[in-house]
This record gives structure tokens, C-alpha cells and sequence, in this order.
């Protein structure tokens, strides 16, 4: 269990305070929390499981700092499960939802000066001899990021399927479901078959796609990145690394926020527990949180795509996912070549489109930068700007890959049609929604911007039909959608119904507490009405 | 207890299936639930404690359906507490979150041929006589709007409250809060002066003092409403319908997200229930939802936009909040005159880029739906551009009521001057948000948006030195805050180090279950690893 975030730092790892000080006489660490906020806090399974911990903490030598390090720490008995001398463990408390995460035991642990060996401590890339001295080794240390893009990777995959779970709910309870337009006291109308409830929902479905795609292809990527970490090319490293931090910043930040939507498209019952959707969101939420704040990823982002940039003239290429900035030139006096709605459709238009946007917001904010004469302090007050330049370029990646993956054969009949439209659903919904970027841009005039839009609403008609075809080709199980409304027999109100009865404040008929409480109320209120 | 939702119809009152059928022999209506749909869910305190609810279902007499309307039925005996005979009535189950909601004993009701006497329905706009003949009586209809006028207003102040709150605790953390920056090994940067910080919580914190002034001229609004109506003058009526439909949808949508937002703000502690943010989520978002979904009460305000303007033609005159759709000829075609960043503080200029802002997008609704033969397809098809049309309304609804505020006296020094930056705050980051509409009208140039976006940076400049001030002026204790992120007096990480160890998985040592459970597997774990 990895134990690095303390009361007082997670997202600065850097900053860290627990000490692991070395003692040359004894040959050991003397591990200590000399301050409050340096108590570890949030580590999971760590308060009342956990045996063992890796644990992150500043290294001290001849009274020289070196940097936050990983030292395997026992924590507990392996016989009785005591915490041993030294340590104090327990959990933080409770946290959001009234289900899954709270099973979960986040721990708080703190050392007074507990000793561990020498060779605790995780010494792959920096060392410390018997004799206290520091040595680093020539491991390069960029192999750390090799992890992150592998985390990072299985965070966008899961996204994808989380986001699917809750557009799955959704879909199929909004083909359940009918409110007002009956005819002639015919049935009422499907809420799906409204035109709002598509605008919100089909970019959604489409959205799960989409991560899905990028997620298989981010597995690509770190096995690429592996193989070539391997055989000493670290060229790519970075790129990849900014790019799955974005990806992963991204794409949790628009399921977390989707779920909660998904929640808003079932009307009141899907403020009920057993619609699934509020524990899917209170579990998921804290990935937009850990494994990297998405903020400071985005930002991390933005200081990639401006090196990108400003190395341009030094004749340096970009590559991977940010090849296309090597085509500033052109794409920075393109034109966008759409005459009518169904011009949005081809896939080179909303590459270019896409292209454009990102690259002229990232050469712009690059522009302003240039105004500070210290760019640390440029990049601090334009910070709101750069996030917006990244965002438009993580969101490119995830339109190309989309438009990638449709290049090669899909097998089954009509299905590649209906990625098509997904994928055209995906790009142009992200167009509407950031309109401002591409016309302030000078990307797409206003006029193409309408079109956009006109086609969009073709496109949500093209999906209708296929919608609950595209939700049930998820594959989930009614036992792991754990959705009423979501259930594939579509029996939604039989089952509220029956749930309902199953509820302990049922148990009973005149509820526990009506003489103590209600009733003394009811009664003074009847012989107060009757004077 | 207002007793209206059923499984199967919330939004679509009309569609409501209970019936009460008159009897003319005994002089009683026979409520009764036809259906499984028809069982009437979700009512708050029906479950377990109401005696009494104010039960809408179908009148129906002779045969013939007059439409819903309220009858008052008894539900449980007096002596104890028994449901009545023909009386089935129980708690619909859990809820989203751990606390609040879910002491709530929403319920669900059923009626087999229950028989009450014809006097207990209400009969102020409808009567059915001995007879059983019905009567409409000359009360009119729209008065019912002014209870909606009523309780919408009342749900907009919460919003502005709810809001407030969230806003208080994550201004407080965030200036508690230290990451990244140290130089030098000084202190490190309060999150609170990171730009993108503040261009997250800033916004917010302008919006809970918009929604605020808003709120309290909806108070006004009402008083208005009443006075009139006890007049016979119901001619603002259908005005102030729109406007607090508007309003509450508005407000509640972005109440709803803002909380999660504060909750993000805070980084990893906000995920933990003692930030309080995560209850206050959960007991807030149904709000979106109950007294009009937000998205059905939009619709609501863009029928009444879209006829509005049909009129304008007609010499009728908008009033209230519409009154600037009369202007729509300068609206149309004014250009904005903004050169310089700060341009963008005059009060004129921001009013008139958001009514032309609003105008503008009604109008190109009200022309795209020109083309349809059948209006209300246009209306159907257009549905999603009509909802934007409609947002762009209330948000200069909010934006104008706040620019009004400011031209009264404010007692307290300087208070004023804050109030105003607070507006041009609230202003400004929704041009910066809806940059799209703004440019795609016409109504400012992308050169006009950049400008718009120095400022707005500007601004947030001018808000950090009050922003705790302007928090701590909400006057809430601790208490009510019910957040240790958000206490007063700071002491953030000794309240949370101490409330941890309250947590009762910490009243023992070792857990519950090690011995059952962790025990086994550690020690197959251990042989495992030295075979
Ligand atoms: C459910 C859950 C499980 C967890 N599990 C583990 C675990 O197993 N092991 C472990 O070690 N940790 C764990 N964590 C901790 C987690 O990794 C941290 O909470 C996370 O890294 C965020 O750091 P923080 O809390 O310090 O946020 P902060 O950095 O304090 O963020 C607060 C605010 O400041 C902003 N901010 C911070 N720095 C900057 C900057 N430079 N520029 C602009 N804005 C900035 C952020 O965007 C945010 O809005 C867990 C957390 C949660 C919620
Ligand atoms: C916590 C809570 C407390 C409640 N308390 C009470 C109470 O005390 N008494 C009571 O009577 N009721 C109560 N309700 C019920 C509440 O009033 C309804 O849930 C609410 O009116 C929404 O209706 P619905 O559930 O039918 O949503 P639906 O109408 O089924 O909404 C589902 C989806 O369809 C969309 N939709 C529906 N109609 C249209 C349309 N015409 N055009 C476009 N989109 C449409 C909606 O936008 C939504 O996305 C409560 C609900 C909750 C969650």
C-alpha cells in the first residue's frame, strides 16, 4: 500500500515532511512526523488493514535533505495485528455516500522516530550506503513517469466504463419512461424522444465511446512507451506523459460530472438509491481528486504544450499527439471549408477544425506569455487561459483517436455507421459547447457555427433509433448495472414497487417513536384547533 | 401535505391516474388507484407520519373526466396511528447520501375505493354540486400561478443560501489551504492565489450574491403579484410566472453543480463528510427537480419568450423582466463600444451586450421556428436552442437585478465598491462561459471577448484581499456551517486530526473481523510467499 499524502500535502509530493533521517551508527532510518500536517492521511486500506506500507517521506543524511523516498515500513504485528511501538494508525472517518467508500478504511498514521534497516528503503534510483552517503544511481529517473502512464491509462478505462454505466441507466429508463404528449389519450411520449433529453444525453453515450477508444489506445501507448523505455528511448516519454495526465483529467472530470447528469435525466426517481446512480457518483468523484488533482494536471498540460511551442523556431518536431503543432503554419490561417450542414460530417473538416482551435489557442496564450519578462509569473496569472488550450487539446486527442479507430474495418453489420455517427455526435456537441474558442479563433465563422448545430440535431435523430442497441451493447448485467431503472426488462415500476416493501421503515406499520413523538404532537394539535 | 407525484407521472400533472369518482346515491367520491403507476409516490412525511394529505387525482362525475384536482383525505387513524381501511401506505426506500434526506419518510400511497364525503374537496375554482353536477365557479385559474410565484421564490433565496455555504467553506480552506510555491523554504502559496483557483471560486461566490439580490426582488415581486391580483389585474401574471420559473430552474441548476465545484476546490479533505460539503450536495440536488423540473420550466419560459416576440409585431408592450424585448429594434442591430479592457465595468455596457445577447437569440428562435408548417413540431425540433434562448433571459435577469441593487445607497464603507466588483464578476465570466452566443449574435467582437477576459482577471485581482470577508458577511456559525473545512478561526488540521479519532471504526485498535478474515489471509499470504 503506497502511503504518500499527508494532512498537509497531496498534490505537492515534493513538499512532503515525514522524515526518514539515516543513523550511520545503528545503520538504520529513524522514521518521525515532526508536525501535525505531516500525519499520512487518505492512504486507502491503510487505518485498519494494512500490515505493511510503503511510505513517502523526506530523506535526511549528514543533516542534508534529499528528496522525498520510499521506505517499506511494518506498521503492525504480524501475530496479534497491534501497531508496533512507535506508530500511531486509525481511520480518517466517514466520507462521501452512504456505501462503497466507506468500506473502504483511508488511514491517518503517524511515527515517533520508529527505526527500520538500511535496506528498507526503495533504492532503484538513489541510494544510501552504509556509511550515510547519498548516492544517486544512473537508473534515469524519468522511469517514474513509465507508472504514471500506466495508472493514468487504467484511470481513462475506467471512465469509460463508469460513464457507460450511468448513460446505460439512463438511456433505457428515459425509453421507459413517458411524461405529457399523449393524443387522443394514446400514450404518452417516450422521454428520449425529446429533443432536450437527446441534447443531454446522446453526447454522453457518445462520450463513453469515445473514452473507450482512447483508453484502448492509451494501452497502446504505455506498452509503446515500455518498449521503448527499455531499449533506452526516452524521446517520446514526455508526450506521452502529458498526455495521459490530460486524458486523465479530462475525461474523469466529464464522467463525473456526466453521472450526476445521467441522474438529472431520471427525474425524481433517480434521486433513489436503488437507481444506482447516486453511490456510482459519490464512488466515482474522488478520481477527479487523486492519482492527480485534475487541475494541476491540465496545468502540467499547459506547460508541455507551451514548451511545444516555443521550441518550434529551434526547428524541434513534435511528436505523437502533438504532431499536428508542428503544422502551426498552416492551421493557423486555414479556412474551414463548410458551405452546408452536411459539410460537419467529413472527418478531414472536424479534424482541421479541431486542429485549428487547439493550436491557435496554445500559440496565443504562448503570445501573451512572451509580454512577462518572467514567464514563471506569466504562466501563474494567464493559468485560467492555459487550462482552456489544454483542455481544447486533450479534447482533440480523444476526436482523432475517435476518427482513427473509424479508418480501420469494425466488424459487424451497420455497426461502423453507427461510430460514425457517435464519433460526428462527439466532435460536433464539444463544437457547440466551446463555440467561443473556434469563432474567436477565427476557426469556423458564425455561420458554420449554426450548421454545426443543424447537423448535430440530425445526427441526435440518426442515434434514436439505435440508442438502446448502443447501451445494451455494454454488455452489463442487471447484478452489476445495480440499477432499477436501468434493469434490461425495462420493468422499472413493478420493481420500484416491490423494492419499496423491502425497506426496514416498512417493517413496522405505525412507525417506531409515534407515541413517545407524534402522537403527544397530533393530539395538542386537534385541542388546539377545537378551542 | 400536498399529495400530487405518482410512479408514473411527475412533471405531467394532468396525467395524474387516481381517480375520484362521485357517487350521487351516497354523496361521496371513491378515491382509488386503478393502476400500479397511479400509486402515489414520493409526497415527503406520507410514509410513515401524515395523518391527513391533500391528495390530487381525476374527478371524475357522470362518467366524464373534469382533470385533476385536490381532495383532503384522511390516511391513518387518530387513536393509533393504523392506515384506514382502503389505505395502503408505506416509505419509498433510500435515498442519495448518508444523513438528511433519508430521515425523510418520502412515501408511497394506494387507495382500494376509499369513500369520502363530497365536502372534502376543494372547491374554491371548481365545484361538484349534490347532484353531482359540476360546476366551474368564476375564481380564476391563473391564481394557483401565484402560489408557484410564491414558492419559487422562497426556492431561489435557498439557492443563493446553499450556495453561500458552499462558497464560505471553500473560500475559507482555500485560504487555510498551502501547495506548491515555497521559496526559499518560506511558507507555500495559499491555493487561494492560484488564478485558476480563483477563476473557479470566484464566480461562485459573485453568484451567491447575485442570486441573493435576486431573491429578494423576487420578495418584492410576489408582494406585487398578490396586490395586484387582489385587484383583478392579472396582467403581469404570466410575466412573473416565466420569471420565477426562469429563475428557480437557473438558480437551482447552478446551485446544484457549484456545490460539487466547492467540494472539488477543496482537494482530497473536501471528499470527507466532515467537510460537509458532500451532505449538502446530496440534500441539495433534488431541488433541480421537484417544483418543476428545470429543463420542463425552461421550456416554460421559451414559450412564453417565443410569444413575446410573436406579439411584438402586434403594438403589445413586454413588460417586467421582458420589458427590454420592446427595444428589440435597437437590441438588434447596437454594436458594442467597448475599446479598452476596462470598458467593460460601465453598467450600460454590460446591460446592453447581455439584452442584445438575450433578444438576439429569441429572435433567431422565433424566425427558425417561422418555418414550420405545425409550430409546435418547430418548437419540439428546436427544443435545445430554445433552452439556451431561455438561460440567456434569466442570466440578464440576474445580471440586471444586480446592476439595480447598485444604483441604491448601500450603508457600510466601501461595501458598495465590493458589491460592484462582485457584479462585474458575475458578468463578466458569463460572457466569458457563453462566448459562443456573444460573438456568434454579433453582439461583441472576439478582440471585445478578449478584453472582457483581461478584465474579468483584473477583477479577481480586486476580490482576493476581501474574499474572506466577503464569506465571513454571511454571518453563518460554525455550527450551521457544519464544516471543519470551513471553520472560522482556520485551525483546519487540529479539528480534523481530532474528529478522526471519533470515528467508531477507531474505537478499537485491532478491527472487528481481524481474527475471522485479515488473520487467514495474512497468514496464507505469508506461507504462500516462503514456499
Ligand atoms: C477517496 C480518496 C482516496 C485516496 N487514496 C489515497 C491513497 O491511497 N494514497 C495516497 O497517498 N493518497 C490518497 N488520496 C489523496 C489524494 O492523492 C490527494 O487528495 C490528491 O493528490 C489531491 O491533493 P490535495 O488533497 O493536496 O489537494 P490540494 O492540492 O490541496 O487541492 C486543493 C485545491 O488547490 C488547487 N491547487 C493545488 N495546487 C495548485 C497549483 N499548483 N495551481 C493551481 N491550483 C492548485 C487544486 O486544484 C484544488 O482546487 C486519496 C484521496 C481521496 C479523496
Ligand atoms: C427529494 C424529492 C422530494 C419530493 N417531494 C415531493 C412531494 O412532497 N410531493 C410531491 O407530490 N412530489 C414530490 N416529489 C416528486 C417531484 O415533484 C417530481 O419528481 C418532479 O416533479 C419531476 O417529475 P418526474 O419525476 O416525473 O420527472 P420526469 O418528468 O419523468 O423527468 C425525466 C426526464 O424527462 C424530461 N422531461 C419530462 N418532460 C419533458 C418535456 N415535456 N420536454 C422535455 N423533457 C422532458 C425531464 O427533463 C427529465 O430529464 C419529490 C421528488 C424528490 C426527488
Amino acid at each position: 500500500m503506497l502511503c504518500t499524502t499527508e494532512l498537509g500535502h497531496g498534490s505537492n509530493v515534493q513538499g512532503l515532511e515525514t522524515t526518514a533521517t539515516f543513523d550511520p551508527q545503528t545503520g538504520e532510518f529513524d522514521i518521525h512526523s515532526p508536525t501535525l500536517t505531516s500525519s499520512k492521511w487518505w492512504p486507502g486500506g491503510l487505518g485498519k488493514v494494512s500490515t505493511h506500507a510503503v511510505v513517502y517521506a523526506r530523506l535526511i543524511t549528514g543533516g542534508q535533505d534529499h528528496g522525498v523516498h520510499g521506505f517499506i515500513v511494518q506498521l503492525r504485528s504480524l501475530d496479534d495485528h497491534l501497531p508496533l511501538p512507535g506508530i500511531t494508525v486509525g481511520d480518517i472517518g466517514m466520507k462521501f455516500g452512504s456505501g462503497a467508500y466507506n468500506s473502504m478504511d483511508n488511514g491517518l498514521l503517524r511515527f515517533d522516530h520508529l527505526r527500520i534497516p538500511r535496506n528498507q528503503m526503495l533504492m532503484r534510483v538513489s541510494q544510501v550506503t552504509k556509511e550515510g552517503k547519498f548516492v544517486q544511481s544512473d537508473v534515469p529517473r524519468q522511469l517514474v513517469y513509465g507508472t504514471m502512464v500506466y495508472v493514468r491509462q487504467t484511470i481513462v478505462s475506467d471512465a469509460s466504463r463508469a460513464l457507460a454505466r450511468a448513460v446505460c441507466i439512463a438511456t433505457r429508463y428515459s425509453a421507459v419512461r413517458r411524461q405529457f404528449g399523449s393524443q387522443n389519450g394514446g400514450p404518452e411520449t417516450q422521454v428520449i424522444d425529446y429533443k432536450t433529453q437527446q441534447s443531454r444525453l446522446f453526447p454522453l453515450l457518445a462520450s463513453a465511446y469515445a473514452f473507450r477508444f482512447v483508453g484502448e489506445w492509451l494501452k497502446w501507448l504505455y506498452t509503446d512507451v515500455t518498449q521503448r523505455l527499455q531499449a533506452n528511448d526516452f524521446s517520446t516519454l514526455p508526450e506521452a506523459h502529458a498526455c495521459t495526465a490530460g486524458l486523465k483529467s479530462m475525461t474523469t472530470s466529464v464522467t463525473a460530472d456526466a453521472i450526476e447528469e445521467c441522474r438529472k435525466l431520471c427525474g425524481g426517481h433517480g434521486y433513489l438509491s436503488n437507481s444506482g446512480l447516486p453511490e456510482l457518483f459519490a464512488v466515482y468523484i474522488p478520481t477527479c481528486t487523486y492519482e492527480g488533482d485534475n487541475v494541476v494536471l491540465l496545468l502540467q498540460v499547459a506547460r508541455f504544450l507551451m514548451k511545444t511551442v516555443s521550441q518550434l523556431g529551434s526547428g524541434k518536431k513534435p511528436v505523437g499527439t502533438t504532431a499536428y503543432i508542428g503544422r502551426a503554419e498552416h492551421l493557423m490561417q486555414c479556412c474551414c471549408e463548410v458551405e452546408m450542414a452536411e459539410d460537419w460530417i467529413k472527418p478531414s473538416v472536424i479534424l482541421e477544425a479541431f486542429e485549428a482551435r487547439a493550436v491557435r489557442m496554445s500559440v496565443s496564450c504562448a503570445k501573451s506569455l512572451e509580454k512577462f519578462s518572467n514567464p514563471e509569473d506569466g504562466f501563474a496569472e494567464l493559468s485560467a487561459d492555459l487550462l482552456e488550450a489544454a483542455l481544447a487539446h486533450c479534447q482533440l486527442i480523444v476526436v482523432s483517436k475517435f476518427l482513427e479507430k473509424l479508418q480501420h474495418d469494425i466488424p459487424g453489420k451497420g455497426v461502423k455507421r453507427q461510430l460514425e455517427i457517435l464519433c460526428n455526435v462527439y466532435a460536433l456537441h464539444l463544437l457547440h459547447k466551446h463555440l467561443g474558442d473556434f469563432i474567436a479563433t477565427g476557426c469556423i465563422t458564425p455561420k458554420q457555427g449554426a450548421l454545426a448545430n443543424e447537423q448535430l440535431r440530425l445526427l441526435y435523430a440518426q442515434v434514436r433509433p439505435n440508442a438502446i442497441a448502443l447501451v445494451d451493447s455494454f454488455n452489463y448485467t442487471d447484478h452489476y448495472l445495480g440499477s432499477i431503472l436501468g434493469c434490461y426488462d425495462g420493468n422499472v415500476y413493478q420493481k420500484l414497487y416491490q423494492e419499496a416493501w423491502k425497506d426496514p421503515l416498512n417493517e413496522t406499520v405505525v412507525p417506531d417513536g409515534y407515541l413517545e413523538y407524534i402522537r403527544p404532537i397530533l393530539k395538542q394539535h386537534i385541542r388546539t384547533a377545537r378551542l
